[in-house]
């Protein structure tokens, strides 16, 4: 049986880390497309991939083709590509609907990985957690026995749910690395490195891949220190936002802590819920 | 040279890491008091340790007296404490200043160290950044001998940057672990498991290990996609808490952006300020 012939539309973060682990897992990835022409040779010199930069040059004959592009760029670049009727298209959003590509193939789905890309950093792809949908029964099928060979952690969730855990994505990793920065530029303007937090920083996150982030909380908020808040706030006072995020944020802790009680013996509800849709 | 002999006031989170730490260490742990019997017997016990409940009991022939209890508690103990004059007391707070200790012996200093503490989880005490500081040179050294026992990352800093320090720990820390369990919440509502989670948060702290956290930033905020982030708002209008704690930190992120301009190679800010009180 001949190898599905695999398009790779994007060359941004996901595209890059997607590239290496189809070719790491035997996939026949045939060409890489990239809007802009240095960021296609980029991948294109990295992977040893024909790429190209010109929509009219994508390879028409492809057996799938995986978007890894804005949501934006997505639906212009759908409206323009050549493709042959029975070719399956992915997209990698964890916002867009997978009906976004209904128009375009009766074969289509998505595969999202619940992770943060950054080239400089190489991932272990096969601990990324892939969400997949298929338009049909036989189109998940097909895209679970792909996901399968690109990552250990397979689930299959509906766009809503997807949706929803973009957005549970975004507070879990988008908002605490800003809170890194902002805790940074904290101890810069007092002649302190932000080397002095990263066994914290390292610390918090290790502590939630066992325990959950209810057991883990610690601080002023949680021990109800109104001292000690009081005077971070008063620290805070040329910063009107920082303020507010601290009161927020300290106050979203405190009625944690009301509703749960302190019993750290007791169930915690995040992991109360078991995946009903996990492989 | 006989060894100091070592009190321990307290049995919480940050005493259960540190007795084991001193244990570990070689050094000549005596006694360790708790406000509670139950606290105090089971420190007692694990680390197979005198202790006790009662401040009449403490030993007064200490060498040297740590304290790790609440801020509050400190001052109420201070004053009812029985030391011999020439007694070292050091207390472990990130946010009082040394000199509260200043009325109840000439030897004093602090021993801060920049960690989230939880009694299930082992630590490499190591790795833990020591921040110390002292009433004289001579007590300096002295805290500094003690501290280079536990760790390897010792810093004297004092105690108006330590207080920066604490709060921006708040952000590095608490805050971040307090948007892991918002996210837990949000897919909680929608059947769906924190431990999909997992991988993300694991490696957003990763990232900043050795990237500045400007480098590592990813998200909607980061690339300015208001189509998103006009999703997610809609998607938290019921609940007004989390539509302001998103729109706050989102609007950060982009400010943030706009400020630094998107150059990636640029020297971090935050990396740029040397430690001129590092050992």
């Amino acid at each position: 049986m001949e190898q599905e012939r695999i398009i790779l539309i994007g060359a941004g973060n996901v595209a890059h880390h997607l590239a290496a682990a189809l070719l790491k897992a035997g996939e026949n990835l045939c060409q890489i497309y990239s809007r802009t022409l240095e960021s296609a040779r980029l991948l294109g010199m990295k992977t040893g991939i024909a790429y190209t930069a010109e929509m009219s040059e994508i390879y028409p004959d492809g057996d799938i083709y995986i978007f890894c592009v804005s949501d934006d760029s997505l639906a212009s670049l759908l409206k323009t590509i050549r493709i042959k009727e029975e070719a399956l298209l992915l997209h990698t959003s964890g916002s867009l609907p997978m009906d976004i590509l209904k128009p375009y193939s009766k074969n289509y789905g998505v595969l999202y990985p619940v992770q943060t890309f950054s080239k400089k950093r190489d991932l272990d792809f096969d601990e990324i957690p892939l969400c997949i949908e298929g338009s049909s029964p036989n189109v998940l099928g097909k895209i679970k026995m792909l996901a399968e060979k690109l990552s250990g952690k397979i689930y299959a969730i509906n766009s809503m749910q997807r949706k929803e855990l973009h957005l549970a994505a975004v507070f879990a990793c988008n908002f605490p690395n800003y809170l890194y920065s902002v805790a940074g530029k904290l101890l810069e303007e007092h002649g302190l490195s932000f080397a002095m937090l990263r066994p914290l920083i390292f610390e918090t996150a290790h502590k939630v891949m066992l325990l959950t982030p209810e057991e883990a909380q610690t601080g002023p908020a949680r021990r109800g220190d109104e001292g000690i808040m009081n005077m971070h706030k008063s620290m805070l006072k040329n910063n009107k936002d920082l303020l507010k995020i601290y009161t927020l944020l300290s106050d979203g802790i405190k009625e944690a802590q009301v509703k749960e009680g302190t019993d750290d013996s007791k169930a915690s509800p995040a992991e109360s819920v078991d995946m009903p849709t996990l492989w």
